[in-house]
Protein backbone atom coordinates (compact mmCIF):
# COMPACT_ATOMS: atom_id res chain seq x y z
CA UNK A 1 0.00 0.00 0.00
CA UNK A 2 0.73 3.70 0.05
CA UNK A 3 3.36 4.79 2.40
CA UNK A 4 1.34 8.20 2.97
CA UNK A 5 -1.36 6.85 3.54
CA UNK A 6 0.03 3.99 6.06
CA UNK A 7 1.26 6.96 7.80
CA UNK A 8 -2.28 9.08 7.63
CA UNK A 9 -3.86 5.94 9.50
CA UNK A 10 -1.37 5.71 11.70
CA UNK A 11 -2.15 9.00 13.06
CA UNK A 12 -5.78 8.07 14.09
CA UNK A 13 -4.25 4.98 16.06
CA UNK A 14 -1.55 7.65 17.32
CA UNK A 15 -4.13 9.75 18.57
CA UNK A 16 -5.45 6.64 20.63
CA UNK A 17 -2.28 5.36 21.89
CA UNK A 18 -1.93 8.65 23.40
CA UNK A 19 -5.49 8.92 24.78
CA UNK A 20 -5.00 5.72 26.52
CA UNK A 21 -1.57 6.97 28.49
CA UNK A 22 -3.90 10.33 29.21
CA UNK A 23 -5.86 8.03 30.93
CA UNK A 24 -3.24 6.29 33.07
CA UNK A 25 -3.41 3.31 30.47
CA UNK A 26 -1.09 1.10 28.21
CA UNK A 27 -0.52 3.52 25.11
CA UNK A 28 -1.16 1.35 22.57
CA UNK A 29 -3.83 2.72 20.22
CA UNK A 30 -5.08 1.40 16.86
CA UNK A 31 -7.94 1.93 13.95
CA UNK A 32 -9.56 -0.69 11.68
CA UNK A 33 -10.27 1.08 8.18
CA UNK A 34 -12.76 -0.63 5.34
CA UNK A 35 -11.73 -1.72 1.82
CA UNK A 36 -12.98 1.89 0.77
CA UNK A 37 -11.33 4.03 3.39
CA UNK A 38 -13.89 4.58 6.10
CA UNK A 39 -13.05 3.88 9.28
CA UNK A 40 -14.99 1.59 10.50
CA UNK A 41 -13.48 1.44 14.62
CA UNK A 42 -10.58 2.84 16.85
CA UNK A 43 -9.60 1.99 20.52
CA UNK A 44 -6.92 1.87 22.82
CA UNK A 45 -5.68 -1.01 25.37
CA UNK A 46 -8.11 -0.88 28.84
CA UNK A 47 -6.45 -2.72 30.89
CA UNK A 48 -5.85 -0.28 33.30
CA UNK A 49 -8.89 1.96 32.74
CA UNK A 50 -11.54 -1.26 32.72
CA UNK A 51 -9.42 -3.86 34.62
CA UNK A 52 -9.93 -5.91 31.38
CA UNK A 53 -6.97 -7.87 30.23
CA UNK A 54 -9.17 -8.54 27.11
CA UNK A 55 -9.41 -5.77 25.05
CA UNK A 56 -5.97 -4.72 23.10
CA UNK A 57 -6.00 -1.73 21.10
CA UNK A 58 -6.34 -4.07 17.76
CA UNK A 59 -9.81 -5.93 19.81
CA UNK A 60 -11.27 -2.39 20.96
CA UNK A 61 -10.68 -1.20 17.65
CA UNK A 62 -12.14 -4.37 15.87
CA UNK A 63 -15.36 -4.66 18.97
CA UNK A 64 -15.90 -0.49 17.51
CA UNK A 65 -16.47 -1.49 13.99
CA UNK A 66 -19.30 -3.77 15.08
CA UNK A 67 -20.43 -6.42 13.15
CA UNK A 68 -19.22 -6.88 10.02
CA UNK A 69 -20.27 -9.42 7.14
CA UNK A 70 -16.55 -9.76 5.83
CA UNK A 71 -13.77 -8.02 6.59
CA UNK A 72 -12.20 -8.47 3.18
CA UNK A 73 -10.15 -5.63 1.96
CA UNK A 74 -9.99 -4.08 5.48
CA UNK A 75 -6.95 -2.82 7.39
CA UNK A 76 -6.03 -2.75 10.61
CA UNK A 77 -3.63 -0.09 12.08
CA UNK A 78 -1.59 -0.51 15.15
CA UNK A 79 0.86 1.57 17.00
CA UNK A 80 2.59 -1.94 17.94
CA UNK A 81 3.56 -5.27 16.52
CA UNK A 82 0.21 -7.31 17.34
CA UNK A 83 0.77 -9.66 19.96
CA UNK A 84 -0.38 -13.58 19.16
CA UNK A 85 -3.52 -12.77 20.20
CA UNK A 86 -4.46 -9.48 18.14
CA UNK A 87 -2.43 -11.60 14.85
CA UNK A 88 -5.15 -14.65 15.32
CA UNK A 89 -7.56 -11.86 15.34
CA UNK A 90 -6.45 -10.81 12.21
CA UNK A 91 -6.04 -14.14 10.45
CA UNK A 92 -9.57 -15.49 12.17
CA UNK A 93 -11.63 -12.80 10.45
CA UNK A 94 -9.58 -12.29 6.93
CA UNK A 95 -8.38 -9.20 7.54
CA UNK A 96 -6.55 -8.17 4.54
CA UNK A 97 -3.46 -5.77 5.53
CA UNK A 98 -2.22 -4.32 8.63
CA UNK A 99 -0.43 -1.13 9.45
CA UNK A 100 2.33 -1.74 11.82
CA UNK A 101 3.76 1.62 13.57
CA UNK A 102 6.84 -0.09 15.30
CA UNK A 103 8.49 -3.78 16.11
CA UNK A 104 11.05 -2.60 17.88
CA UNK A 105 9.90 -2.40 21.50
CA UNK A 106 8.20 -5.56 21.02
CA UNK A 107 8.01 -8.41 18.08
CA UNK A 108 4.38 -9.99 17.67
CA UNK A 109 2.83 -12.22 14.92
CA UNK A 110 2.97 -9.76 12.12
CA UNK A 111 5.61 -12.24 10.05
CA UNK A 112 3.42 -14.80 11.06
CA UNK A 113 0.67 -12.94 9.56
CA UNK A 114 2.65 -12.38 6.33
CA UNK A 115 3.37 -16.36 5.65
CA UNK A 116 -0.31 -16.68 5.61
CA UNK A 117 -1.02 -13.69 2.95
CA UNK A 118 -1.65 -10.52 5.16
CA UNK A 119 -0.12 -7.90 3.38
CA UNK A 120 2.10 -5.97 6.33
CA UNK A 121 3.34 -2.66 6.39
CA UNK A 122 6.38 -1.69 9.23
CA UNK A 123 6.38 1.80 9.56
CA UNK A 124 8.80 2.17 12.24
CA UNK A 125 7.55 5.41 13.10
CA UNK A 126 9.61 7.09 16.09
CA UNK A 127 6.81 8.63 17.90
CA UNK A 128 5.45 5.11 18.16
CA UNK A 129 8.74 4.21 19.42
CA UNK A 130 9.45 6.29 22.30
CA UNK A 131 5.23 6.17 23.61
CA UNK A 132 6.45 2.75 24.03
CA UNK A 133 10.14 2.84 25.78
CA UNK A 134 8.87 5.87 27.99
CA UNK A 135 6.40 3.61 29.35
CA UNK A 136 8.16 0.15 29.35
CA UNK A 137 10.86 1.84 31.29
CA UNK A 138 8.42 3.44 33.80
CA UNK A 139 5.44 0.65 33.97
CA UNK A 140 7.84 -2.37 33.62
CA UNK A 141 5.25 -5.18 35.29
CA UNK A 142 2.28 -3.57 33.82
CA UNK A 143 3.74 -3.77 31.14
CA UNK A 144 4.62 -7.76 30.99
CA UNK A 145 1.23 -8.02 32.20
CA UNK A 146 -0.51 -7.53 28.97
CA UNK A 147 1.16 -9.28 27.25
CA UNK A 148 1.37 -12.49 29.53
CA UNK A 149 5.21 -12.42 30.35
CA UNK A 150 6.52 -12.99 34.08
CA UNK B 1 -4.90 -34.10 33.19
CA UNK B 2 -7.70 -36.41 34.33
CA UNK B 3 -10.69 -36.90 31.73
CA UNK B 4 -13.21 -36.90 35.19
CA UNK B 5 -11.69 -33.64 35.75
CA UNK B 6 -12.10 -32.60 32.50
CA UNK B 7 -15.28 -33.43 31.99
CA UNK B 8 -16.44 -31.89 34.92
CA UNK B 9 -15.08 -28.18 34.16
CA UNK B 10 -16.59 -29.04 30.22
CA UNK B 11 -19.88 -28.77 32.26
CA UNK B 12 -19.46 -25.16 32.85
CA UNK B 13 -18.59 -24.30 29.61
CA UNK B 14 -21.32 -26.54 28.27
CA UNK B 15 -23.79 -24.43 31.12
CA UNK B 16 -22.56 -21.29 29.61
CA UNK B 17 -23.05 -22.77 25.28
CA UNK B 18 -26.68 -23.48 26.93
CA UNK B 19 -27.34 -19.89 28.41
CA UNK B 20 -26.28 -17.99 25.52
CA UNK B 21 -28.32 -20.01 22.94
CA UNK B 22 -31.37 -19.36 25.49
CA UNK B 23 -30.73 -15.83 24.91
CA UNK B 24 -30.72 -16.37 20.81
CA UNK B 25 -27.09 -16.25 20.67
CA UNK B 26 -24.36 -18.69 19.82
CA UNK B 27 -23.86 -21.53 21.50
CA UNK B 28 -19.87 -21.34 22.51
CA UNK B 29 -19.35 -21.07 26.07
CA UNK B 30 -16.04 -21.17 27.79
CA UNK B 31 -14.32 -21.23 31.73
CA UNK B 32 -10.84 -20.50 32.98
CA UNK B 33 -9.75 -22.17 35.95
CA UNK B 34 -6.95 -21.83 37.69
CA UNK B 35 -3.67 -23.90 38.91
CA UNK B 36 -5.79 -24.46 41.99
CA UNK B 37 -8.59 -25.99 40.26
CA UNK B 38 -10.75 -22.61 41.08
CA UNK B 39 -12.99 -21.43 38.60
CA UNK B 40 -11.71 -17.83 37.43
CA UNK B 41 -13.74 -16.88 35.15
CA UNK B 42 -16.78 -18.10 32.69
CA UNK B 43 -18.62 -16.73 29.55
CA UNK B 44 -20.40 -17.42 26.70
CA UNK B 45 -19.74 -16.18 22.52
CA UNK B 46 -22.10 -12.45 23.13
CA UNK B 47 -22.15 -11.24 18.94
CA UNK B 48 -26.02 -11.66 18.87
CA UNK B 49 -26.51 -10.12 22.58
CA UNK B 50 -24.40 -7.60 22.69
CA UNK B 51 -23.47 -6.55 18.52
CA UNK B 52 -20.30 -7.82 19.38
CA UNK B 53 -18.22 -9.67 17.36
CA UNK B 54 -15.02 -9.62 19.79
CA UNK B 55 -16.50 -11.23 22.44
CA UNK B 56 -15.55 -15.13 21.67
CA UNK B 57 -16.92 -17.75 24.76
CA UNK B 58 -13.05 -18.07 25.52
CA UNK B 59 -12.36 -14.05 25.24
CA UNK B 60 -15.52 -13.77 27.71
CA UNK B 61 -14.29 -16.40 30.15
CA UNK B 62 -10.70 -14.32 30.10
CA UNK B 63 -12.15 -11.27 30.40
CA UNK B 64 -14.58 -12.40 33.39
CA UNK B 65 -11.46 -13.52 35.63
CA UNK B 66 -9.98 -10.04 35.30
CA UNK B 67 -6.37 -8.97 35.52
CA UNK B 68 -4.49 -12.42 36.42
CA UNK B 69 -0.24 -11.38 36.95
CA UNK B 70 0.28 -15.17 35.70
CA UNK B 71 -1.84 -17.34 33.60
CA UNK B 72 0.93 -20.70 34.85
CA UNK B 73 -0.95 -23.72 35.31
CA UNK B 74 -4.51 -21.95 34.16
CA UNK B 75 -7.04 -24.40 31.78
CA UNK B 76 -9.33 -22.65 29.16
CA UNK B 77 -12.26 -24.93 28.93
CA UNK B 78 -14.36 -24.19 25.97
CA UNK B 79 -17.13 -26.46 24.43
CA UNK B 80 -15.57 -26.26 20.86
CA UNK B 81 -11.97 -25.85 19.19
CA UNK B 82 -10.63 -22.10 19.66
CA UNK B 83 -10.67 -20.21 16.47
CA UNK B 84 -7.45 -18.77 15.76
CA UNK B 85 -8.01 -15.23 17.50
CA UNK B 86 -8.50 -17.41 21.06
CA UNK B 87 -5.88 -19.81 20.91
CA UNK B 88 -3.71 -16.33 19.84
CA UNK B 89 -5.07 -15.55 23.28
CA UNK B 90 -3.55 -18.90 25.16
CA UNK B 91 -0.61 -18.57 23.38
CA UNK B 92 0.11 -14.89 24.11
CA UNK B 93 -1.14 -15.24 27.95
CA UNK B 94 0.42 -18.62 28.51
CA UNK B 95 -2.52 -20.26 29.37
CA UNK B 96 -1.19 -23.95 30.26
CA UNK B 97 -3.84 -26.38 29.26
CA UNK B 98 -7.08 -25.81 26.45
CA UNK B 99 -9.73 -28.74 27.47
CA UNK B 100 -11.73 -28.93 24.01
CA UNK B 101 -15.59 -30.02 23.95
CA UNK B 102 -15.58 -31.17 20.24
CA UNK B 103 -13.11 -30.22 17.04
CA UNK B 104 -15.88 -31.80 14.34
CA UNK B 105 -17.86 -29.07 13.74
CA UNK B 106 -15.02 -26.64 13.45
CA UNK B 107 -11.66 -27.47 13.88
CA UNK B 108 -9.31 -24.31 15.09
CA UNK B 109 -6.34 -23.46 16.36
CA UNK B 110 -5.94 -26.24 18.98
CA UNK B 111 -3.14 -28.88 17.09
CA UNK B 112 -1.11 -24.95 16.82
CA UNK B 113 -1.24 -24.57 20.54
CA UNK B 114 -0.39 -28.38 21.12
CA UNK B 115 2.91 -27.37 18.61
CA UNK B 116 3.93 -24.65 21.23
CA UNK B 117 3.22 -26.75 24.41
CA UNK B 118 0.14 -26.18 25.54
CA UNK B 119 -1.81 -29.31 27.32
CA UNK B 120 -4.63 -29.80 24.39
CA UNK B 121 -7.02 -32.72 25.65
CA UNK B 122 -9.89 -32.88 23.11
CA UNK B 123 -13.00 -33.98 24.72
CA UNK B 124 -15.32 -35.50 21.69
CA UNK B 125 -18.75 -34.68 23.59
CA UNK B 126 -21.63 -35.58 21.58
CA UNK B 127 -23.57 -32.88 23.35
CA UNK B 128 -21.08 -30.37 22.51
CA UNK B 129 -21.01 -31.65 18.92
CA UNK B 130 -25.04 -31.60 18.96
CA UNK B 131 -25.76 -28.70 20.02
CA UNK B 132 -23.24 -27.08 17.32
CA UNK B 133 -24.48 -28.82 14.96
CA UNK B 134 -27.88 -27.77 15.47
CA UNK B 135 -26.87 -24.19 15.29
CA UNK B 136 -24.64 -24.60 12.01
CA UNK B 137 -27.86 -26.16 9.96
CA UNK B 138 -30.12 -23.32 11.22
CA UNK B 139 -27.91 -20.14 11.11
CA UNK B 140 -25.46 -20.51 8.64
CA UNK B 141 -25.02 -17.06 7.62
CA UNK B 142 -24.53 -16.10 11.37
CA UNK B 143 -21.65 -18.78 11.76
CA UNK B 144 -19.80 -17.92 9.12
CA UNK B 145 -19.64 -14.26 10.27
CA UNK B 146 -18.40 -15.77 13.83
CA UNK B 147 -15.47 -17.00 12.32
CA UNK B 148 -15.19 -14.84 9.67
CA UNK B 149 -15.82 -17.09 6.65
CA UNK B 150 -17.51 -15.45 3.28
Amino acid sequence: MDQEQARRWLATALDEARAGLAEGGIPIGAALYGADGTLLGRGHNRRVQDGDPSTHAETAAFRAAGRQRSYRGTTMVTTLSPCWYCSGLVRQFGISRVVVGEAETFHGGHDWLAEHGVEVVVLGDPECVELMRDFIDRHPTLWNEDIGDE
